[in-house]
């Protein structure tokens, strides 16, 4: 299938996932590592809607995530800045997932500049990060 | 909002369950009562996509599941046969409650003409239901 955007908007909005971790890495200038990540995770019989999530953004794998579970994910912050955070700023989420979306574009673009090298910045995604996906069983 | 049919093929393919339900009702002629539900479940803060769904579709209700989680609902036949059922025919959902929304309709179909009330009619509808919503988490 070749999916409408309004069709992405309303698949996301339900069971998409705007993630920021911050996990400590002592290669890392800051000693913390800042790891952004769009998921779409699905029943392996579903994994037709992830491709055509992947085919559609043109980036991002599609990986087994726990036993039937497969997950459309991408992690590469271009391609996190150049396809996927134009196209929810273009077709805005209808769910509460759309607050997610726009404090996981604030960190990608404070990435983007490199404030994420520095503690300042990380203390900053740190707080951001600690305000996403709240109360959500998922 | 007022939501495009895609977004709604999305939301519903992601989030959307379609159930029936067979139990014994010695009230009822045959002595079990088919219960065809159409529902979208959602934590509270998203209400206002439920909401969207019942001013879209124009019938079914908005109330609360458990705690925190709201539903829409659609149980009336006439709303299935004339609202539900007509909708995702001319938008077909792209995720495999496709198959759960074909057997749906069948049983709903088997309703319309009463089959529901003799008892070879809810055998059938039985085993149908006993197809739906398999490996599914909810």
């Amino acid at each position: 299938m070749t999916p409408a955007p309004e069709w992405i908007t309303g698949f996301v909005g339900g069971e998409g996932c705007f993630h920021v971790g911050v996990n400590h890495n002592s290669g890392m200038r800051c000693g913390d590592q800042v790891l952004p990540e769009f998921t779409v995770v699905q029943h392996e019989r579903d994994v037709k809607a992830l491709l055509a999530l992947r085919d559609f953004f043109e980036c991002g794998v599609v990986r087994t995530n726990h036993a039937e579970r497969k997950a459309y994910r991408v992690r590469g912050l271009d391609h996190l800045v150049q396809r996927i955070i134009p196209f929810f700023e273009r077709h805005p989420l209808q769910t509460s997932k759309r607050q997610d979306f726009e404090l996981f574009r604030s960190v990608v673009l404070m990435m983007k500049v490199g404030l994420h090298l520095r503690v300042d910045g990380i203390g900053a995604i740190r707080a951001i990060a600690s305000r996403m996906n709240r109360g959500r069983s998922r």
